[in-house]
Formats: structure tokens, C-alpha cells, sequence
């Protein structure tokens, strides 16, 4: 299995608490040594950061917490290989291009019957399940509209139908994001949490690392975190359930969708 | 104008040396201070840097000097801002799938009625000529041929005609890598250089920069570079020709062809 992490915020913030708690899952504690992954966007395009070995002796993932880039949103992911070999084509978060923006997924879980998934123009660089499944919703999504839709909640509607009719058979836990929107959907195991004001304290699970949260924002700031597991000790997250997709955008819940 | 730095293998290399060459002319010794990106193959995949901001003093660039990844394909880029802002959409090298494989692009020169462009299912992301250029020539080779072409030369072709008919009122130097193939066009500015045994040594021609590639090298070793500019000063370099199309791979030049 393996992890996922996305963050979605209304003021450029930058991920490396959160990464870094991912990171100690990604081969030190946790049995994710397969690869690691880190998009971050900046407007309309985003970095993306790949690497098929642990997370936590990576010299490239060190760099990422040492040179912090701030975004509103990203979307980061340890793997532990289930289908596809360890190479940098099967490495999580996969990116496409649709109606002129950049996606971006990354999974958990173990999808089932994906070469019989219709792919439309979209097709897998590498042998993961996953990227297949991620084909799939880009291709459900580029059939039913032609551009990114004027009334989001078109779109968020499609993602939680496409989302229900791939992982049908499977488990599909996602992150997807689009630029505007971070999609996080529940089959078996993801959580969240909202920090805003008054912000506190929180302390990493896996380690000794703290952050005082209330010393680095301002009073508007919301961000939300959205990982497979909590990833700290002090703060009460919200378990999602079977099924469901959250919405978030600016830092805020849109909407809970059942397909 | 922009710089574009190529590098094309029969075994992996790191491309540390002409990258620091081009580093140095993004921003201190050269005019190109807008932006820099570079693209390494390995597998079907790549890794992709980009940075909105000047190669020379840029975190990000010294890390992937200091920490070098061997590949047999690389595309790289520094860009004076001709058209479009300076941000991370409209940063060189492009990425796109086609065919299940990774394309990357990098463009010199400014492509003129890229509106009138068909892009067929392509869509930019950023508001670059570049991109739109791009997006036509994957669309472009995308109506030619369902899947991969058997018969590459067929695919080598159609990458010399396409460059033409869009280059055609523009200027359109360019890098384009399928994993592959490095495809090198020339419309008023590209060299190359096919580094073999017996290897020497090389200084870089705006730095102090030397390397001696026979202690870095075996025999059977065959590097192909292509630039904008010769990178090194005691080397030959072959000076391309307006409206040229190299097609190099493991480390051979397959075909100069125009359209």
C-alpha cells in the first residue's frame, strides 16, 4: 500500500511539516520505499518531483524540505509496489494535460479489470494500475465536456461518478488535482483536517518534529491537509468514508459527494 | 532568445558539464534570465526541473549540478522571455503524452500565426508561441500515425515536414525527445557535437570549466551534444543549416533531412 498526501490552502503555503512526515513513512518507518512523489503547483502548470527509491534517503526529497517552495496546492504520495515494477514511469503523482490545464493523481489502493477501461486518447507510459485508472477518469472527463466546465460542480459530479464506476472493482483511494480544486476520494483509508485560526501547535506522529503554526500564518489563512493516515498526534482529523469524494478549494470544504 | 541544450547517449551520462555551461550563460554571462528547465529521461519516463527565475543563482539548478543523474536523453533550456510572462506554464522544456510515451520539447525563436494552429486535441497550458508550436506538432504527428510508428524513419519524416510547414513563418530551432530519438531542427541557429574515442579534453567557453572526458569515459562510448551555441571552446562543433532536421540516437547521427 501506500500513502497519499495533499494540501490545498488560500494562501501560498509551503508543505514541508506535512512532506516531511510523509517522507519518514517513505522506507524509514513505514514500508513505502518504492518511490516517492511531489507536485506542486504554481498557476496553471506545476513541479513535479519524482523519484523511484525511498523518500527518506533521497538527497532530491532532503532539497525539497530544505529549500521550501510555497504553493496552494499539492499533492505528494510514498509508494510501496503492488502492480508495475520500481521505475520512474510507475512513480506517483501522474500528470496530464486537458482542456489546457494540468492534472495531477496519485493513488492508494489496487485497482481492478484496468485494461478493459475505455482510455479514450489517453494512454499509460507505464504498467501501473494506477495511471491506467487515471487514463480512464481523464478520458470519462474529456467525453462528457469539451472545455473545463463554467458550473464546477459539474466537474465535481464527474469526478465522483468516474471516480465510483472505475474503483468499482478495486480499492480507489485518489488525490486529483486540477489547479483550482484538490479531489479526495475515500475508499478505504484517507483523512483530513482545516487548520485555521486560532492556530496551534501540532507535533509529526512518526517524530519529534513540531510546528507552531500560530508563529508562520495570519488569521485568513486556511489549509487544508489531506494524507491516508493522520499525521499528527494533537489535532483531531476527520476520517472519511467508503465511497465518498471531498472537495476542497481555497482552503475550504466545497462539498461531500457520493456517486 | 532562448538556449537549448541537448544531450543524446549509448550509455547513461550525466550532462552536468554542458549543463553548467548552459547554466552560466542563463542570467550572468548570457541574457537568458527568464527561466531554465531540464528534462532527463530514464525509461519511458523523465524528470523534469523548471524554474521561472535565472539558472545561475537558482537553488534548484546547483542541486541538480551538485547531484548528477546519468541518462541517455536530455533536453534542456534557458529562456529570454519573448512571448508570454515569465511563470512555471510558460517554462521550457514541454511535456506531453502521445502513444503511451513522453514527449518533450524545447524551442528557440518565435513560431509567427500560431493561433491559426491546429492542435487537435492538444491545448496549451501557458501562452507561449512555444507551446502552441508544440501542441501542433504532437498533434500533427498524432493524425499521421494511430501508434508508434514500426518503421521510425516514417516518424522521422513526419517530425522534419511538420517542423517546416509550422516553422515555416518563424523562427523554429528546436529540441524535441520521444525517449528515443533526439530530434535537432535547425532554422537559423543549432550545433552538435558527437563526443567518441579517442576522448579528450574539453573547456567550457565561458567558464574556466574543464573536463578530461577520456578518465570519465570507455572506448565504446559515443555522447552526442547538440546547442544553440558551441558550449566549449577547442572542440569542433558541426554548424547546422536553415531548415534542417537531426535525428540522433544512441549516440548517432541517423538522418539530416529537410522537408
Amino acid at each position: 500500500m501506500c500513502e497519499l498526501l495533499g494540501m490545498e490552502c488560500n494562501v501560498p503555503t509551503d508543505i514541508v511539516f506535512s512532506f516531511s512526515g510523509l517522507a519518514l513513512r517513505g522506507g524509514l518507518r513505514g514500508p513505502h520505499s518504492d518511490g516517492w512523489g511531489l507536485a506542486l503547483y504554481e498557476g496553471k502548470a506545476a513541479r513535479v518531483f519524482l523519484e523511484p527509491r525511498a523518500a527518506h534517503d533521497s538527497p532530491l526529497a532532503r532539497f525539497v524540505r530544505e529549500n521550501p517552495i510555497k504553493t496552494l496546492l499539492a499533492v505528494a504520495h510514498v509508494r510501496r509496489r503492488t502492480r508495475g515494477e520500481i521505475a520512474l514511469e510507475n512513480t506517483h503523482p501522474f500528470v496530464r494535460e486537458l482542456w489546457g490545464r494540468t492534472f495531477v493523481f496519485a493513488h492508494n489502493g489496487t485497482v481492478k479489470g484496468v485494461r478493459r477501461l475505455d482510455l479514450g486518447r489517453f494512454r499509460p507510459v507505464g504498467s501501473t494500475d494506477s495511471e491506467h485508472a487515471f487514463c480512464a477518469l481523464m478520458a470519462g472527463l474529456e467525453r462528457r465536456f469539451r472545455a473545463y466546465p463554467r458550473d464546477v460542480e459539474e466537474l465535481w459530479r464527474a469526478v465522483a461518478e468516474l471516480g465510483a464506476k472505475i474503483g468499482g472493482k478495486g480499492t480507489f483511494n485518489f488525490l486529483l488535482a486540477d489547479g483550482r480544486h484538490l479531489f479526495a476520494r475515500c475508499a478505504t483509508k484517507l483523512c483530513h483536517i482545516i487548520r485555521k485560526a486560532p492556530f496551534g501547535q501540532a507535533h509529526l506522529a512518526d517524530d519529534e518534529l513540531s510546528v507552531d503554526f500560530a508563529a508562520v500564518t495570519t488569521p485568513r489563512d486556511r489549509v487544508v491537509i489531506v494524507a491516508t493516515q493522520p499525521l499528527t498526534r494533537n489535532e483531531t482529523w476527520t476520517i472519511g468514508e467508503p465511497g465518498m469524494l471531498w472537495v476542497f478549494s481555497r482552503g475550504r470544504l466545497r462539498a461531500t459527494l457520493r456517486a
